[in-house]
């Protein structure tokens, strides 16, 4: 990949964040649609719907939403708080208000980041019926009248959950499970910036050969992992892989969360990959995103999580801050790249054995060793191929010897397909480990 | 626990100390039998005799000792050293003698701590047929005298071994056995303060509700262990848990030593408390108190030990100078508290199955949950909540899940309450690991 | 062993690394067999003769080669190199040659170390038909003329690859394999350090008690080792413990390779001794001596490597710089009673059962334990003492023990001596680990 077409890539993912960024999204409703569409230019996007009501899981899938508009007003009629900058003025969910109220009353409903009051908090309530205004601490200290007319023009009703679905076949049935929320409204690093690195992605991986096979889900959090995972119960053993991406595109460092098992090969690919990309790695917590279902007891699916800045832990995190102006295009470039490091040494990665396995097989004669013996160089390549041949008793994988050897998975790799090549390994398809 | 109840509490203990200090205490003799009479007074106390020439695995119970007097005198009869202050005099199990002896002889007879020689040694020898005095060295320098008349005033001859066995029954069979040795003379330290923690520890486990089965011996030790476990071998597959309990009132911080096992549940429980205390965990060793017997390698039953300095290590060990100066109400009150909050670990672990495991059960109609998404407050519960019911597929403690979570094994404790009161748990009696 | 046995035994180490020295040894050939008879003077020495062409796992025997002379003369006669020094001026399997050469003709055909112009390299080309000269850079940059006469005098044929086996039987079948290697030329520390160390080793232990059968191979290097296993493919699993002793004469410290297993008792032992005598130990790696064709994975013998600086890492590697000079008698003892202190913890190691474990054994009665109790000192043999009775419960061995308590693998063995002797022990043949 050339230097010129990097810096087109790093501008495609940030132009496509900001495609993405002033659409009005919630957990249901037209926002998830069009977020969708957009994606649906990418990747060959299948839309699946969920009727609101549908009992998932332990869960049931709500009311789709709709916000026309909100706003607070003096009782002259000069409003001091809209919807027209961003939704977020909102609390997400509300039910319609319409209502002239003292201002005891209304400030009841307005809610205030304590940790952040120059900001505009988003905040939602999907499963309560109330309302309310999300407001800065000066806008707040600013309500001074006596009364205020209040005014949540939305529909919540029977509709449906919808998420989309990729599904990028290999040549193996093994599936690696992508998935980032669609559920955010106008917060770019939370979550525009997973949506345009997985679209990305998926329009790259479609355009590959293939060994595994990959499925990309755009969901609405938490309810919209859990209608998957209620409609995929039977294929869930078939996902070898995960990751969940999100928070991609800040300034920080890459940070990837291990799986609940903890050394799982996307574990043990991404600490290849990210703490080499000057990242670090985090141990699994059942705090975060969506890898919180994937690896609930019940599914143990191995999800890994790659974000930047880990979620709540900057300023600008849940806030109007989060803007375009908090995400950079070598940011959303940088997690690009080390998701398709991460998933390149997962299609690499297989388990050997070697059919030479008594001593060292003679090298020279197969043309895999340079003639003249004694010399000082220990290339890498060299080195690769005893490491593989050495390891490759039908138990360790190429990941193992990576490991083992602290040799890059690449050399690794090759040395295992010139190994195969010259008819020294076979593949173990179910190693006993 | 109240500041009040907390410094009457530390003054019974050192009360206590006080008390059972002055008791002339051997392997055998009225010395145990009258510190078992004081310890009966706070817990319902069964004293069980053995007969001396009972073979107890591969040991056989020794005769019973009575000192009544000894002393050294000069020939004109003034006594330069004698029993009145201390039986330390007299080196313990001393058979009778009365003669007067060239100073050459008495030598042959004199015990003295090169390392501690300002002080008079503790000395016994329970299996041989010898008599002696444990002098200070300037004690030993001063028999100037040509002869000296001696006098052990002692009968040793066919009696019983006794110890004292409580037990405070549980819902549960599973037992915690906590062990004390009683056989050390006037020794404040070693082990006073065992048997007075231990003694206050019982009455107030006996006035609580429990879960486990607590059974706790005040024995002679190494021959009183064996002879519990030669009269209990049957029963000591029921011990789950045990903590031997020796020097605990000294100035110096807590020490932990593991059970041989290692990472048993009760030395995790020590793990959580004791650092957190200011004190340190040592290792398992085979020479110290009587989790030596219990870790033999025929009951390896997983007993820990509590004490503050270890033994051996501190100049006081084993000498007149362990006196009651040496020992601290604080210090006393601070054992007895560390050993509830690890016996307060024990009584609350257990293993649940999370019973809605696909997924993450929605908390928030259960009032498990803040009905406003998005906020940055990740409460402790909150997490705790979230790692009880990600890890618990029935193999994993709550010990597990604080080890692992890094929470305090309370919070972990409460959330497991609470997700048991909620219908989202249930217990597992015997989990698979 | 006294001091002034220990400067004889280093003399006549080094002595015999210097008539070892000036024999010009290859792969096969005069110089290997003029060893094998130098080293037969101190062990009890099989020579067996391989024929040319014969299949040895995945290699063929090459033919045998005898280099009587080489040169590059002028054209007036002038000879500019000679093997006259050293067999190391001869590409090592060079054909026969001789022929007047354009410079750059033969400029092809001469080799220098860039990485230590100043020294002649060490080069062989064993399994191709060419020829060659090594030379210094200075020496090729003088060679200004436009032509020049070559001759390498030498046979290559059909003839046997020849290795020495030695065998010193225990009163155990399991054995101990102690490898090193033969064939390269005029290399003082690679290898006739190697040669010299195993040679009075070999006869060391022909002196001594043995359980541990002993089997001593001087091989030449890759073709020599696979040979061997070839021949010995049924026995292979009778190896209990290996070595390779390579390099083992300069003055760095020294260095142990585990085995591939990495922590078999072989590590184990060497773990104890090496460090302690300011060394240190590295993992396995595929690039080294003949244990890379040990630990193969159809073999997997757990055969670890003791060196001094490692192979490669020295800038007197494979040149004529590895001279007498380089060597150290000191350096060599130091490897030779490191070796023979791993060999004593193998030949020690062995897991117990002990036979009184209810408890600790009374040792009083037995006459392992000071008849005075609570005396400060805990003597290493009576911690020795506890530590194997708690230990010991057929499943850790000796080694386990002394790695577990920190004492010295000897007092150790001696512990279990004295608990064997007072029937407080059996030894249990098959371990259940």
């Amino acid at each position: 990949m050339g230097a010129v077409n990097t810096l087109e890539l790093a501008q495609e993912l940030y132009d496509l964040v900001g495609e993405l960024y002033p659409v009005r999204r919630s957990l249901t409703g037209p926002g998830v649609r069009r977020t969708l569409e957009i994606v649906a230019r990418y990747v060959p996007l299948d839309v699946v719907e969920v009727p609101s009501g549908t009992q998932v899981l332990d869960w049931t899938v709500p009311d789709e939403w709709e916000l026309r508009e909100g706003w607070i007003a003096t009782t002259d009629g000069v409003r001091v708080v809209d919807t027209s900058a961003t939704s977020l003025r909102v609390l997400g969910y509300s039910v319609p208000v319409h209502a002239v109220l003292r201002r005891d009353e209304l400030l009841d409903h307005v809610h205030v980041d304590p940790a952040a009051p120059e900001h505009i908090p988003y905040r939602t309530a999907y499963y309560d019926r109330t309302w309310g205004f999300c407001l800065t601490q000066r806008e707040r200290a600013a309500l001074s009248d006596d009364r205020y007319e209040v005014r949540v023009d939305a529909d919540r009703g029977p509709g449906h959950l919808i998420y989309g679905e990729v599904v990028l076949p290999g040549t193996s049935e093994a599936e690696v499970l992508l998935s980032t929320h669609v559920c955010h409204p106008e917060l770019a690093n939370d979550n525009c910036s997973g949506i345009a690195v997985l679209a990305l992605l998926g329009r790259r991986l479609a355009a590959r050969d293939r060994r595994l096979t990959y499925r990309l889900l755009f969901l609405p959090g938490t309810i919209g992992a859990l209608a998957w995972l209620h409609a995929n119960r039977a294929r869930a053993g078939r996902i070898a892989h995960g990751l969940v991406v999100a928070g991609v595109g800040d300034p920080g460092p890459l940070t990837y969360q291990r799986t609940v098992h903890g050394a799982h090969p996307v574990d043990r690919a991404a600490a290849m990959v990210v703490p080499a990309r000057g990242g670090s790695l985090l141990d699994f917590s059942p705090w975060g995103y969506d890898e919180r279902q994937f690896n609930a007891p019940g599914f143990r699916l191995p999800v890994g999580r790659l974000s930047r800045t880990p979620h709540g832990t900057y300023p600008e995190y849940h806030t109007s801050a989060d803007d375009l102006s908090f995400v950079q295009p070598a940011s959303l470039l940088d997690s690009l790249t080390a998701l398709e490091e991460i998933l390149s040494i997962l299609e690499g990665d297989a388990t050997y054995r070697n059919l030479a396995p008594y001593g060292e097989p003679q090298l020279g004669r197969r043309g895999l060793y340079a003639g003249i013996g004694g010399e000082r160089d220990q290339a890498e390549v060299k080195l690769a191929l005893l490491w593989v041949l050495n390891q490759s008793d039908g138990t360790r994988s190429l990941l193992d010897v990576a490991q083992r050897s602290g040799l890059p998975f690449a050399a690794v790799a090759h040395a295992a397909r010139l190994l195969l090549d010259a008819g020294l390994l076979e593949r173990v398809e179910r190693p006993q480990r």
